[in-house]
């Protein structure tokens, strides 16, 4: 359902379910009066004439019915999460109770909002940037201390602040050079190519210097495409169940136990890892179900990330090892080798090739071995993140919608410092400067396409 | 675990999931401390200066970071839910931000809240009174609009006056007879067995009025055990969805399709069914299976309040049929007979006995009869419920501990004016009297159990 952006919406702000209280958020123009029709302030007065943001108790009535009593909060526009007027009225936590009040709210002029709908009103009345939106979405998804570190208030505002900021800047040499060409009588003062590039590369040092941060953001918030491959019996399931943390695979003797690829998304380190065990790659003879299984494990292996690669240290390395170091030395993924099973106090696997891997990492995965996951997450967390890159505190970009924007707003302003390098006048070149001002205007939202922002905002729940 | 009445609590008040906002609560002496010590005013003022009731905008810090940014209202002592000191913060309702706020807030000095521990401690603080409290849990757990009507505010209310009125009466009493006694010299005015009897009559009139209330409030809180019986393919399963509202029970045209007893909590009209169906009572042969399920539906139907028997308006009434008449007219429970197919158009029942049934309903089950389902809920509301009682405004008592205290209350009185009308004095009579006051104690909370106490607030969720 699409809402009108002058109606006044309402929702339940809080988790659906049972608790003590539950919160209605009401913005809108009209909030203070849909409000003022289910709410009434036990001190006698109405609701408009209560004083902005101090919670006031009073009974909630629908239909001439007491339904509950609670408290509201009145923020009045602009001062508010929307920017619109708001209020917040906070009831009993019960599912029908709470269902009772929003309807009670809805049957005296509120509408349902739509899900994100308060978070693209505050965007739309410019309470906060596209980036910050899409920050307190990741923020209320975060499954990990650095996704909210990520998505904190500060590193967020660092971000549009930073992205505010090259957009200023490009937005200076614009004008510079349009005064001249459209007022070019006036003593404007010299305005020299030297003088645009020099601002156009202050611009691009900056974007770079965003772009980069990009591997950290991605890494930490969406997680990199991890794989534990190996030939069968390993140890794979069994590295793969410590490091989820719980028996997720089936783990036996028995060559072939795992055919599916199972996935998990967890946090190691400051990263998230999308990890996904693998059937042992052999030659599986008759077996159809896990000939289909060690054909998906090669798919797997050569689109991941990250190569977890097991092998068995108590055995020398033979043909189906062999075969495996074949497969991921020509795979694009950053490769670990995990020499498993050093409980067993044999150490057989002779001129290993290293130089492959990231590092070598020797561990007993059936041992719960924490120190062998630390250095594991180390190694990962060093190649994979900026260590450098303060979370919490940084500007850091982690969406491919962010990387893509800033990437072709550095395409457009190379192209311009190209220009003026090889002279073409500043006013010939002002349009790839305009086209990079447009690419980071996408970026903040201050002039973005109505489907990217409703494809945003489509991922949140209803109530924010 | 057991909180010191003394520590400061907290728990998440929203209930648990992810949602827009989340409510962190935190009750005690050190609220605001605890508070203090992570939540942190945009304004960079510090939480104890914020003006009470006020919310205002900061960041949420632990362990030196920024881990969210929210709103926190202070409520001071006693002006408060629980009457100590209370602090909300709200903040984004994420899984992990919530619960990594409430770990920055347990880590300040607060201890984990019990279930309930929140208005237990508006209880102990005499902020509300047992019956109100009881009304609040109902109030979280309703799944009915005249659930929410007897837990409403109003309605609590008028049992607590009510209760401290009947609790006043007899104090009064009790007061006017110890005056006397240890003050013989004073002045004290006559005080005759008539005034003692007079105001001893008052508080049964009082008493009696209340217990009358609990068979409405107990079929609209608890509910009403119900039970559809009657022969193999009459339509019980179609009748039970119905009812349900649902495909619940699997219908067939195959004779003892429905084994096991299937029960649904759903409310029709003013009251809640505790609804059963059960397998059509029939000679089962050798099915074991089936003779089990048939034994306990007997079983169930001798049990239950309300037995609706089911018969085929289309076919006279068999051997079956009579043995299913034979069996619930030894049974106690309210009966109402349905006779279901009337959608076939044929009426060959003759000589129905009617007179065993609180009302005789023709319908047709599997057509979504809305008409007969509501003049059946008609025929149970009146049996069931006194439609003088206005839910949502009178003093109703609902559950079976207020009904025994009452009672209780009722017998000391009754056995006190029994007393004074055969000469005992009113010196020895004085001994009832006390004991119904200390009944009447207990259903208030004034003087009750700690197990009682805790058993009452063990149902309610945490952060509540």
């Amino acid at each position: 359902m699409t809402v009108n952006h002058f109606s006044t919406i309402a929702a339940v702000a809080t988790p659906p379910g049972k608790g003590g209280v539950a919160v209605i958020r009401i913005s809108g123009t009209e909030a203070v009066n849909v409000a003022g029709r289910v709410f009434f302030p036990q001190s006698g007065k109405v609701l408009c004439e209560i004083r902005p943001r101090t919670q006031v108790f009073g009974n909630i009535i629908y239909n001439g019915e007491i339904i509950d009593d609670g408290l509201a909060t009145v923020f009045s526009a602009p001062h508010s999460y929307t920017g619109e007027n708001v209020v917040e009225i906070s009831c009993h936590g019960g599912i029908l109770v709470t269902a009772t009040v929003l309807e009670a709210v809805l049957s005296s002029g509120a509408v349902p909002a739509d899900a994100g709908e308060f978070t693209r009103r505050a965007f739309i009345n410019g309470k906060l940037s596209l980036t910050s939106a899409e920050a307190i979405g990741n923020l209320i998804e975060a499954q990990s201390r650095e996704q909210i570190r990520l998505n904190s208030i500060k590193s967020r505002n660092a971000l549009s602040e930073n992205i505010a900021h090259i957009s200023d800047t490009l937005t200076s040499v614009l004008g510079d050079i349009y005064a001249r060409i459209d007022y070019p009588d006036e003593e404007l003062g010299d305005y020299t190519e030297e003088d645009a590039r020099r601002v156009l590369c202050d611009a691009k040092e900056n974007i770079s210097a965003l772009l980069k941060t990009y591997g950290t953001g991605k890494a930490i918030s969406e997680g990199i495409e991890t794989v534990i491959c190996g030939k069968p019996n390993v140890g794979k399931s069994t590295l793969y169940n410590l490091l989820v943390g719980k028996d997720a695979a089936i783990v036996t003797d028995i060559k072939g136990t795992t055919r599916d690829i199972l996935t998990e998304k967890l946090p190691l380190g400051r990263v998230m890892l999308r990890l996904s065990d693998t059937a042992g790659v052999r030659d599986s003879g008759e077996d159809v179900i896990e000939k289909i299984g060690i054909d998906r494990s090669l798919e797997k292996i050569r689109t991941s990330e990250l190569i977890l690669a097991v092998f068995d240290i108590s055995n020398p390395l033979d043909k189906e090892d062999e075969k495996i170091l074949k497969v991921i030395h020509e795979c694009g993924g950053a490769k670990l080798a995990i020499l498993n099973k050093v409980d067993t106090g044999k150490r057989s696997i002779k001129n290993f090739p290293k130089e492959m891997f990231l590092d070598v990492i020797e561990l007993s995965a059936k041992e719960d071995d924490r120190s062998a996951v630390l250095k594991l997450s180390s190694v990962i967390d060093k190649h994979f993140t900026n260590e450098n890159i303060v979370t919490g505190e940084d500007a850091v970009i982690s969406s491919a919608r962010q990387n893509a924007s800033l990437k072709e707003a550095l395409e457009y302003i190379n192209s311009a410092i190209g220009g003026i390098d090889i002279g073409i006048s500043l006013d010939a070149v002002s349009s790839d400067i305009e086209r990079a001002v447009g690419a980071v205007s996408r970026l903040s939202g201050k002039s973005v396409s109505e489907e990217v922002v409703a494809d945003i905002f489509s991922r949140f729940c209803v109530g924010k």
